[in-house]
């Protein structure tokens, strides 16, 4: 493992000028082997987000700035009507790639939007409107790293040395560029001697936990426990855990939670043995503009992702019913804290949200 | 699954007479095929028993007890001393198949007792000791259907028809002979035409709801639905869930269950959806000598069950720490109710199952 333990000192996705290429960790092959693989053609970057090569909405965002930003710069004319037009074109090829991932065609719009303020609004060359593109990008990528270390840096003052963290699915480094979100604190914290224990939940069916944030975590020195899904009450009523930090997928304006499925299972049975629930937050992922949890839809999957996708045979009977919802909510009353880049909110968060997004809409970085 | 359907209307052990043999239903071959095996040497009782083949701590110490009777029936001496130096053997080797199952010594040394009384203090001829043992291995058999059918009774009275119950691991007609304890309701509820809906546990690690539970009532024609571990929020939280019945393997004097990992999750998670958690026992498993939970020793099982066992490859990074306990304890704060054969305990425990108990010291039948 020494060389992923190096391999995991490059960011998640990166920008690799020099060979005109994305570079990303192609997650398909984790945690049996660290791969990182240059995408150079549409196709290939439009491959590795439809193959979840590269996953969670941050890197897919990062990824698809970087990607469009590089084969707009490979463009030859210099009509910047021409220019769009083929800008047009390859912006909707990547967004079909995952057409329900927000972050995908967020970034490929706001790189859009840049382009047409630089060419159109500004009067500038193509040539000076690529060069707006690359600082772009890389300002989607910074932006992403700056928001999980603040999210970090929040987090890190709810805990002590030698707390244990639990936390389920992947909302670590391999899902952003540098950091994560629920594991900020724990990165963070690793940089300067807290000495945390983490147990991650392996996180059926999909095995993220397993797969992805044991991997990520002890490939970067964590002091890290698999559990099974099944076993946080064990972990809690044992006294090996002080807090539950988890990731998030959407915060409805009350505090309500939608994050991978068993999220609120974690939460009930901490809520029972009185350890706080932390969710790591990125205020792009706080809608206010749905009120409670039950108005997120949950995505309901294949149940051959329960029943045999990873196994050497079939698990259950075959034909037997099987109920898979990729979600669940967590409501407000067992969330102890929301962790921002701008702070961290607490009940009743209609009113703390309401003051974290007020916040951002102040900010002048 | 059709044949399935009528092979799991045998019992998951029988004695086949004619054919001077044990039949169980192959249980390393579920869900994938059902298959009868006869088990006729000792060689092939103790290798059944060995690879779980059979398990459940009632189906072994029936099919122990069967089998003991078998091997002992085909000794030719007429000499009770000699009959029994060989008895002593074949039941020394069968215990060996698996030293921490209770009910696998349990059924030999009362099948050993019967022969002792009936030859040396009854002074019966060795035809007339066969005969003996036949009776007992048969009641040994009788009495496991007749405990878990009078608990399906007292649990069936706890649901109403349509209710959705959830169940976790495997309590079922496979760990018994017929009915099992969680699954009594259930079963005898489809034979009244109750309706139930059932949600199956998967169970990580060794997928016994996937592979055991839900198979069983699927071929049963119960209407189930497989899920993971983590799911039961979500269907809790939705209103699908009524009621949860599991077994136990210890109840401790005050109600503090020890049962297969993740009881205390779904226990948790039911108590903050108001849901009421029945635990199923058989007197047998109440331990009135353990006065809580915390006696109860947890098993720790190795890691691999977790990172590699039914999977294609290895799903977590090679060499990371695994925690695997086999079973957690469920506060008696967290049941609502202990289902025996002898009628319902309810708080506080340790009065309630001291009356169960002495209700079962007082039994003519």
């Amino acid at each position: 493992m020494e060389s992923s333990v190096n391999l995991l000192k490059t960011d998640t996705v990166a920008l690799d000028e020099a060979n005109d290429a994305v570079v990303i960790i192609d997650q398909t092959l984790l945690p049996g082997r660290v791969e990182l693989i240059s995408l150079r053609t549409a196709q290939e970057i439009w491959e590795a987000i439809y193959q979840l090569r590269v996953r969670g909405a941050p890197a897919i965002g990062v990824t698809a700035a970087f990607g469009i930003y590089l084969l707009a710069n490979r463009l030859e004319t210099e009509d910047f009507d021409a220019f769009m037009a083929e800008f047009a074109e390859q912006k909707q090829y990547l967004d079909s790639a995952r057409p329900t991932a927000v972050n995908l065609s967020w970034a490929l719009r706001r790189m859009e939007r840049v382009a047409l303020q630089a060419g159109r609004e500004e009067g500038l060359t193509v040539g000076q409107v690529k060069e707006r593109l690359r600082l772009e990008a890389h300002a989607i990528r910074d932006e992403d790293i700056k928001v999980c270390q603040k999210i970090g840096e929040n987090g890190l003052t709810l805990l002590s040395p030698g707390d244990g963290i639990l936390t389920h699915c992947n909302a670590g480094r391999l899902a952003a560029v540098r950091y994560g979100t629920a594991t900020a604190p724990i990165y963070l914290g690793q940089e300067r001697g807290y000495g945390f224990r983490v147990y991650a939940d392996e996180t059926r069916p999909l095995l993220q936990g397993a797969r992805l944030t044991a991997f990520e975590l002890y490939a970067s020195g964590v002091d890290v426990t698999l559990i099974c899904d099944n076993m946080s009450g064990s972990v809690m009523a044992g006294g090996l855990v002080q807090a539950v930090f988890v990731g998030c997928d959407r915060v409805a304006a009350n505090g309500d939670t939608a994050n991978k499925i068993g999220t609120s299972v974690v939460a009930a049975v901490a809520g029972y043995y009185g350890i706080p629930v932390y969710v790591c937050a990125p205020t792009s992922t706080i809608d206010m503009d749905t009120p409670r949890g039950e108005g997120i839809h949950i995505e309901q999957r294949p149940g051959g992702e329960i029943t045999e996708m990873w196994y050497r045979e079939p698990m259950a009977p075959p034909g037997v019913k099987v109920y898979n919802p990729a979600f669940d909510v967590t409501d407000h009353g067992l969330i102890e804290g929301i962790v921002t880049e701008y702070g961290i909110a607490r009940a009743p968060y209609e009113e703390s949200l309401k003051e974290i997004m007020a916040r951002r809409g102040m900010r002048v970085d």
